[in-house]
């Protein structure tokens, strides 16, 4: 047996690849996905199945891109109706060289969701793994709440079945491989170690760690995730599958056209570091550093409109580009060649925003000259924030921007800054002029020993 | 936490990297240990402690190597002697990030084999992880053999104390990191499967599945393992510890120096597929299929000699070279320059050997033609052969020679025509002139539909 | 100024990228020319002009799939109707970053053919470089019999002019740069050494020491070129536009359905060295080793049949498929998965041919035991032969097979033994049984210092 | 032939790999020489011979670490007494392959100077190439300011004679190939193109335009260059032989460890961009962008301290270190692990320095606000400078920091900016706190249409 498991930074997305003899298949594929068939090529093996555990909402599954490379079958669940592919059955068995496959219906997270179990005929009947898509993590369950609150409570039901009456049961001994680990938008308690058995889990899950079913849906109803409005193009990619990718690389523009670009309507997207774009930077950019790309183009991206790259360096494209694809976003106009250098060389015009230590920030607060805007998660703001600082999440900044104090200058704080970062480039976008990145943000301030409030 | 799981190839030799936060380790490196520093600087850490489970028989262990590459501290069993690193207690506990190693004294297939336990201290007390070394694989267990006969049950006793009351009691959600993967000669019965817990194997280990103390000690000590005759530099190394790597390449010899050399006494190592050598081989030489250099260049290498290389391409050097340090051989002469065919391009003298398919085989052994000669292990050997061969194992083979009947022409077979190809050429070393190799041997006389007795 | 020759191995073909600024140009691109982008990527730089210097018969170019990756103008000479591209007058001139390239008309190896002229104009107006595609080689100058023996004067006396009317007299500083080294079948003997000038050349080319205008076009007409019969192909295809290739790998065959292909009337091209295909090979396969493809598939394949792959390793895929595409074989059913071993295991048919060294053959030629065959082209015949030796070049071997000596064994010989090896597999293909490729050929037969005639 | 250009960006070294057959030459290795050894083995070669053209004084060369790989000899002038290697006379003769060295005698940039000829024994005996070293660049001739103003005159006649006795006489057919490319500190106005003849030079050379001896010691005794204060070491370093490299990687320092380094006396580097460390740094760093360390590290660091490396990515440690070891800076005492935002997360103190743009910096011109330091050598400083600007050059700004005016603030300005930062972080090192580089700097300027003077 051969077994891989592939993870898409960023997303937190784990997909496998999993073969014996000359047969593979793959779970809940990315969509940049010659991976799989380069694994594929090395180990000699055909992939013959793609198994989908559910209609995923926080990327593009490739099931499709990968199908029409390698012609292999696609198998999803059967309550909802998929434009492509196959549904499988509760009991559903599937072989490929010595191993087995069979699929169990386990919903919660949504109505059609699968997960998949794999034994080893050549050792046992037992099973050995189970691939619980956005039902169990490491650590945490998945979200029950996306299809409104209406909903939530019948799917924590559905969940708690699920994890204790289907996957619990199925032994200490099997060996745990859910579709996300930690950093997902899908959970948010998902343990920073991937590795775990179902065994593990019912010994150190606090999500299962619930004296009955009435607790856990109690649970599972009280949790806030956030709903990223992308989400809802993932939705329908995912349900009637995506366009294929094509191979060409977007252009690399020089400034006068890159600024033509701009005045037709594009968004500009800059990754550069918090401290690079603070420094200057083109009017009306998103910062949004490289690996938080994944995480944050879906709050404030487009389809509608092409996308502008500004990049620290040119090896940064492919990087970009699949972090982009991967949510969906394929219509990039260009990157700015010879990155921002050779704008401001070109003597264009150029932006600054603020950045502040904290020390400067505390004595700032206190002199009371400033306010302070803390765009954390609502879990981060609750485990200790500045007094006086003002909450609102990065993601939903821009939509609540009236409830932004434009009273004085705007220190903006998050973990280390990068949230920071984007948030105070939403503010400029947004007409907030004087506005300041705190470096380092929370995790200097408690490093520097400064008071917190909870 | 960071887990990464290294495999080298031919010795199945598996060896872990674990890290959390900036802090990392690693059990059983091997020597080419570069890839554990590029792991370390890709994942910004340093490796603090390098954790060996046993002085290892079958490689050259890489701890030395990579300590001194790192300056992480080296620890092992007290109850062996060794030359180098630090000793732990049964129930030593190291921390690093988060995570937590706690090492278990756990003899068996040495006195000194030590177990070591991953646990979280993020999410709970439960152990994760156990690293078992050589003493509970997947589908097998550790050899009771190398202290000789008179050991072997007090080893095998000692194993089942170790398994059944101290790692099988670790719970079934424990996931199981063994040192070796099928394939190795550390285990007959190793699964291709390489992912368990230690549930999987209580379940369907077939060493776990006996009765009582007994039976386990009966199964043990009934097992034959082969010694190879490198396992004597091995230990010598893997106690002392084995000199330091230096990375300048052997020279590229055209035929006039390469023959100079062989003059010289060095010995000639071809790892062309079975064919190419049959057609065309310099005498005298060895002939181990590049993948199989790992386990059959210990066999019949010398740490006397220098040794010479003939290769399919170029492209080889590197692999072979990692194959031959990991045993210890660093002592290389060179390689041919221009393959083979530089060779005969000179007009140098070349040797051939027979190449025979199986239906011919079966018709010369009816018309009685030819001894046939069987060299794979004795479990292969007993699963079914041909009537009227004659047994030896390769690895055997030059030892034995006497017991080769030189009446008529003989063919070798193995399973597949590689082996068979060494043995050729052991034979052809030792004065025997009319040999053939079977190409596909057991496994296409089998697919021919042949008959088998067992 | 960024310079990059481009050599494609094989046919020995040299293409051209050149840069200023953020300009770049190409000339005579080959098909798979993602080379070419990601130099314009890693440079900075849009490729905006491809040149080709004429209609190319010796391989596929690439413009057309390099125009669509980029958006490229392309151009060419104006004397043959192309179907795609612009046309260029005698002396255009394009501008790119600081450079110009002039075009001139330099008839002779075809009617349309151009050279381009590069001048720096930071520097100079002096020409620095002269790309000469075949009109004029390092120590050789292009065919002139493509259009049959009856246009081969009035081309040759062409290239005359072109050559010491428009060539020469640029000067002796001029960097030379044509369209082929060493090893291209457009001229037989380019040096081994591609760096010159147009004054190196007019001291040493030999073909430029002539007194006059007659003594060229009379050594012109007396060469003896072969015309492969894919050229019909390439003409068309290099004329029309060929079609854009897809990025799609070949399947990889178990020998169940590899053995269907061939049934289905595929070809079947092995690509390993001739002693592994000489020890066993299946049915009726042609064998080129790998390096061998570029200059002799087109000589044995068909462009209506579908191509069989045999590998020594899987590795090779990607060269053997570059080196099929660039002759437009398009067609590839699949490759052999496990190769030829995977074949023998099956118990499948498999067929040998014979090997023999230079020692043998000639006691064999002493004993009259056999016919020998000399597949090596004209030249390389007249320079020394084994006395007695039928001479039949390899290209032409399959429509002339009547003439092969069928009374005895055949040896066959070439200069090393790998243009003999795939003469002995159309031997085979065609009926002779009883045939040996003699290992080293010629090369080990003079290195043994046995007699030859002239 | 094999022929290979090795270019050292940054130093603008070229270097060159020459084979025939098996047999290989060097022409001025750089240090970093595994790209060497790395040819020959894939081009089947072992290196014969290592020439040096002169004591070069700007870079460390190879040839003992290249020797010590290979076995090689080297080669240099017999004019000084070098403590390794051989020296030759002029026309000495060198065989590999089919080709020929001579060596010519070349003095004028040191006394000691040699061109290499080469010729193809295969195609005839005029010369094909020239390697001039330090004599004869495209473009420009070699500086003759090294032994001090008393031997230019003298060094400037030899120089007139080897050009045009010994280098233009081999006629204009000849390739040349000398030591640098453009951005050479050895040559202030080196071609960008890279590609040349001697005939070409002869024609566009402005310094071989000269109509006699006199005309041409007069123009090289009035060129003005700089003498960094490294060049001490290499010239010591090249004559003596540089110490052997060891393959150890710098450690990965957290902030703490790091900040320990500093107050032990390591200089520290940041080889950030201008922007990324106007935003933030640590106290006292020196600013060289990643590809300017070659050209400017030899300006400030101090053969006497240790190293310290903050970095943008840690991707670019590889990088830094081959730049810095080719100038003999080997004590590296580490890198800041997590770049300088680990330090802020801690933190630790930061200083700022001042970014403005063109427009700004104009109005604070003209409202007299600021003193404009300019930076750029004097030939940029000549070709147009703003009004008012006080002009040191870069690399002498620490030694003239007095010059420096500090009635006001500074803004600093370069070409682009990034001298400018560098000069920036030399004057905060100096006490001089409000500094300001000029984002596009004299580009902009120019750019934006502002006015200038001569």
């Amino acid at each position: 047996m051969y077994f891989k498991k592939i993870k898409s930074e960023g997303l937190a997305h784990l997909s496998y690849f999993i073969g014996s003899e000359n047969e593979a298949i793959v779970i809940d594929p990315r969509r940049d996905c010659r991976i799989y068939t380069e694994i594929a090529f090395e180990q000699n093996m055909n992939i013959r199945y793609i198994f989908e555990t559910h209609r995923n909402e926080d990327y593009v599954i490739g099931s499709v891109e990968l199908a029409n490379l390698t012609g292999a079958e696609i198998y999803h669940g059967k309550y909802l109706d998929f434009k492509y592919g196959n549904s499988v059955e509760d009991g559903s068995e599937f072989y490929f060289g010595s191993l087995k496959i069979t699929a169990i219906h386990t919903p919660g997270h949504t109505d059609e969701s699968v997960s998949y179990l794999l034994s080893d005929t050549d050792t046992g009947k037992e099973k050995i793994m189970v691939f619980t898509g956005d039902t169990l993590f490491v650590g945490d369950t998945g979200r029950t709440d996306l299809y409104g609150p209406d909903d939530a409570p019948r799917l924590a039901d559905n969940m708690y079945e699920s994890i204790f009456e289907k996957i619990v049961p199925l032994g200490d001994h099997v060996i745990l491989c859910p579709a996300h680990g930690s950093g997902s938008v899908c959970g948010g308690f998902i343990s920073e170690r991937e590795e775990s058995t179902v065994g593990v889990e019912r010994l150190q899950n606090p999500s299962l760690q619930v004296k009955n079913r009435d607790e856990f849906v109690k649970l599972k109803t009280s949790e806030k995730h956030f709903i990223p409005p992308y989400f809802k193009k993932m939705e329908e990619y995912n349900l009637k599958g995506a366009p294929l990718l094509n191979s060409k690389y977007p252009p690399s523009l020089p400034p006068h056209e890159f600024r033509k670009q701009i005045h037709n309507g594009a968004l500009i997207l800059d990754t550069r570091e918090p401290v690079s774009f603070a420094g200057c930077h083109i009017k009306d950019s998103y910062n949004i550093w490289l690996d938080g790309v994944p995480s944050y183009a879906g709050w404030i991206l487009s389809y509608k409109k092409p996308v502008l790259l500004v990049m620290e360096e040119k090896k940064h494209l492919d990087t970009v580009l699949r972090y982009l694809l991967r949510l969906g976003f394929d219509n990039i106009a260009g990157y700015l060649r010879g990155g921002i250098e050779s704008w401001y060389n070109e003597s264009f015009e150029i932006e600054k925003s603020g950045l502040m230590d904290v020390h400067k920030l505390r004595e700032e607060i206190k002199n009371n000259n400033l306010n302070v805007l803390d765009v954390r998660r609502n879990d981060e703001w609750n485990s200790g924030h500045i007094k006086s600082a003002v909450h609102i999440y990065v993601g939903e900044l821009e939509n609540r921007i009236d409830e932004v104090p434009d009273s004085k200058p705007i220190a903006v704080v998050c973990n280390v800054g990068k949230r920071a970062s984007l948030a105070t480039s939403i503010l400029k976008k947004n007409g907030f002029d004087d506005v300041y990145n705190v470096m380092g943000s929370m995790t200097a301030w408690n490093n520097a020993g400064y008071e917190t409030e909870k």
